[in-house]
């Protein structure tokens, strides 16, 4: 009974802006006629032209015979004001029952992961459809084998990277959550001084205070296309371009539309939405930096021994090998918060001159890679990359890629602009420092401007373990503007995002009840 | 950390014309320098008023800086274009750990369930958050207690009606899926012709030929206030208005519009949602029809068992009495398929001329309704009930009740416009029925205008049983101009609704490869 009637003819009333979305305006009454509710999927026909558009229902606007087109949807149609329209549902979408099956229990196979995927790539799946999806994939979780064929119909949805016969291709990723930590800006001019090909697509921020490509486009662009990408990695052996200004793996951006605003990050998606991305540019080696601590991603260290071995086998399935590392995610990694300060870490890192344990960090992860394919034998990696940052070959290798992705890379540390409106925090009292809170470092950071004043920001003075005196510096904040600075001010003490040790754990006011602090 | 800066001041672009929900347009890159996505919830403020409204991403007509704002959302800021508006994200409502909650296994209190529905009823919750709710609860299933809890917050989201001491009321549910059975139209006049209360509220079509609003609606006007409804049933013991058109129940609404697209009707929630409409009329006695068989909602004996078992004892925890009779639900009741011709049909069981499987059905639900609040002795309810119509006595009582909702009470069954384009189907073969097809029955009458062309649908000359030979009149159809009914026998073609029992039940074309014709 899949036939549906297409009932009347109707008015088309362009309104006269995009909506960013096929959605269409039908009067009620006409809604209901032809049994069409809000958020339902209709298609749209017009001089044989068809497009499948949401519903949504304007009474007010919309007179009974017409059907409001945003400018979206008239351009698709070639519609102009008064064209005659057809409008009758939609088929409901393959994956609908499909979804359904996941919902009871069942086991999606590679077909049916791929007709999801596919429609979703298609946009022919509401929010509703793939909420459900994507809810459903976090009660039931997925299979070893449902993993691999999404990250397969994720790798399909999109476009791939062809770098030829270059051999061996590697890849990093990090699960995130911890505030600085920009190793990618190391690791890849690194390994790609080791004679690596590292093809890094990275994100902007989402509510970090900086993205790696955020903080790349302090010294260059970053919104390459994939034969840019070709191009460059070819001739330098490395580029940290933005990943969303690609269609690699498409329906990944789709899938954490839906991810986002209710946080749900089900294990398997998580592992093919990373995965993908690296099959995506050809990456043969991968190491995956794993941070567990407060304020990581990750808490602990059985979620992350559950989540590395899943990195594992899933890597091994689709042809890649992949390494884990969990570190330390505590505190933050680096001085700078906010790309340009974030940025200047970098920069003096490359010149031997940057903060420990970003250099360390970095030096540990690139050494992991050059050891898996076989570059340098077990045990020396760390030495290597080490030996590769100070003899200056690493940060020759990163002034190549700058200068190929179009920045300049005679850039200095001091070159970077910092915001001018600042201002310094000290330790009320001694102490030694307990922990430094990433999220409420980030939340600041974002407060003061950045990602988008690249000068805003602020800079740790201490680390934690360090014992500090009443009124020595802890951290310095940095914004364009007096206004930025004082929501950020504002934030910052209420924030306190440096927290000194304590010898009192917990308060009892009432018998039975202990305040804990929260000390891990 | 709730706490989250309003950052910058942006300025107000109205866009003349409503959207029908609180969505908002921003420029891609101020979205993200205020860490908003499509689908977040931002808090926008003017002269310390604040709403919370949607984002949506539109680059081609919101420059940076600019808000774009449908006419629903500057309405209710009192903004005008070019005034000052302050934008920051919302905090994430209370509902959504919760949901989690729900996901993760865990069972909701009374308290917990009032959240989110309270933030469901005042528009805090998005539709991928609602669909992740629902999604979890067809997952996880609810608990009785959970249903208990469901019901109520859904009733506490919404108006009641207040009878006073008006005793004993009662009330009635069909599960649905029936063409025809309009049995409501007769057990409301019979009931209160008993002297019972009966403040019925009714349900436009969704996917049928027509609702039992629509049909009443061919009567009299269905869109009644709370107050005019209690003025009626005070005064005539009975009314039959669309539920829609009140604030009964009110968070039901929202529910149905996320389980309609997915088709998700959890069991929990298809009580409560069922139950918190008898509630917020005050039933105290309510009898539930539950169809079952092929293209009736409920399939098989076993699901109505387990649904009439919810049914009774959520409705005891709620201060109610329920009782279920699973009927018959492989065949339409009644004749006439469509609003006008459901409705010629009620009117003429009315005064005992009608069809005798609906005037049968609504005796024996009538009968059980005044056996159970004691009004007649058991075994004697089916009796009273004809002999209610027999007298003449529930006609008059239907005629108050039409006159007292402002129709005219002297309709006849011959006034009722029907559709003047027309046409026969005759059976192609001797044999006898097997089967009307639900489904098929209602598409076929949509096809020809029902419900809105209130004229439009079919008759039905045949039940399932009946020997018939070729040629014979099966049904007819009708139609209010010749497009429609077009379209309806094109549909009519395809379908074949009327199935005649045939010998051959199966066909195998190649070893082991039966075809199965389906038999129920």
């Amino acid at each position: 009974m899949a036939f549906r009637p297409l009932k009347d003819h109707y008015k088309a009333r362009v309104l006269d802006f995009s909506a960013g979305l096929n959605v269409i305006l039908l009067n009620e009454a006409d809604a209901r006629e032809n049994g069409l509710y809000i958020g339902d999927r209709a298609v749209l026909a017009r001089n044989g032209k068809q497009l499948t558009t949401l519903i949504n229902i304007s009474n007010a606007d919309i007179k009974r015979g017409e059907i409001g087109l945003f400018r979206d949807v008239s351009a698709q149609l070639g519609a102009k004001d008064g064209d005659s329209l057809l409008i009758g549902q939609a088929d409901t979408p393959a994956s609908v029952e499909l979804i359904k099956k996941k919902m009871d229990g069942g086991i999606l196979d590679e077909r049916e992961m791929n007709t999801i995927i596919g429609e979703l790539t298609r946009e022919k799946l509401s929010d509703v459809e793939l909420a459900s999806f994507i809810t459903s994939l976090y009660i039931r979780g997925l299979t070893i084998e449902e993993t691999v064929f999404l990250t397969r119909a994720v790798v399909n949805s999109g476009e791939t990277l062809d770098l030829g016969k270059a051999h061996p291709i590697v890849d990093k990723h990090c699960t995130g959550g911890v505030a600085g930590n920009r190793t990618t800006m190391l690791i890849v001019p690194i390994v790609a001084a080791a004679g690596l090909y590292m093809p890094k697509t990275s994100s902007r921020s989402i509510t970090s205070a900086a993205g790696t490509a955020d903080t790349m486009e302090v010294l260059a662009p970053v919104e390459l296309s994939i034969a840019d990408m070709r191009d460059i990695v070819l001739k330098t052996h490395g580029c940290i371009a933005w990943g969303g200004a690609m269609n690699l793996a498409a329906a990944d951006d789709k899938l954490i539309k839906i991810r986002h605003p209710m946080s749900l990050d089900p294990k398997g998606v998580m592992v093919a939405s990373v995965l993908a991305k690296k099959k995506s540019v050809g990456a043969e080696y991968v190491v995956i930096d794993i941070p567990v601590g407060r304020g990581a991603k990750i808490p602990t260290m059985d979620a992350a021994n559950d989540l590395a071995r899943e990195f594992i086998v899933v890597s091994e399935r689709l042809g890649m090998r992949s390494e884990v590392l969990v570190t330390d995610g505590r505190d933050p990694i680096g001085a700078g918060i906010g790309p340009g300060l974030e940025c200047r870490d970098v920069l003096n890192a490359l010149q031997c001159k940057g903060p420990t344990d970003l250099t360390q960090k970095s030096c540990k992860l690139a050494g992991a890679v050059m050891e898996m394919c076989g570059k340098v034998e077990q045990g020396r990696g760390y030495a290597v990359a080490l030996n590769l940052l100070q003899s200056g070959k690493a940060y020759k290798k990163m002034k190549e890629i700058i200068a190929a992705q179009g920045g300049n890379p005679n850039v200095k540390p001091h070159d970077i602009k910092i915001g001018h409106v600042r201002h310094k925090y000290f330790a009320e009292s001694d102490g030694r420092i307990h922990i430094i809170d990433n999220k409420k470092v980030n939340m600041i950071a974002r407060a003061a401007g950045a990602p988008e004043s690249t000068g805003a920001g602020l800079v740790l003075a201490v680390e934690s373990g360090d014992k500090v005196k009443k009124g020595q510096l802890l951290y310095e904040m940095y914004a364009e503007s007096e206004a930025k600075l004082s929501y950020a001010l504002k934030l910052a003490e209420d924030a306190n995002p440096v927290e000194l040790d304590t010898v009192i754990l917990g308060k009892m006011m009432k018998p039975g009840v202990l305040e804990l602090k929260p000390k891990d």
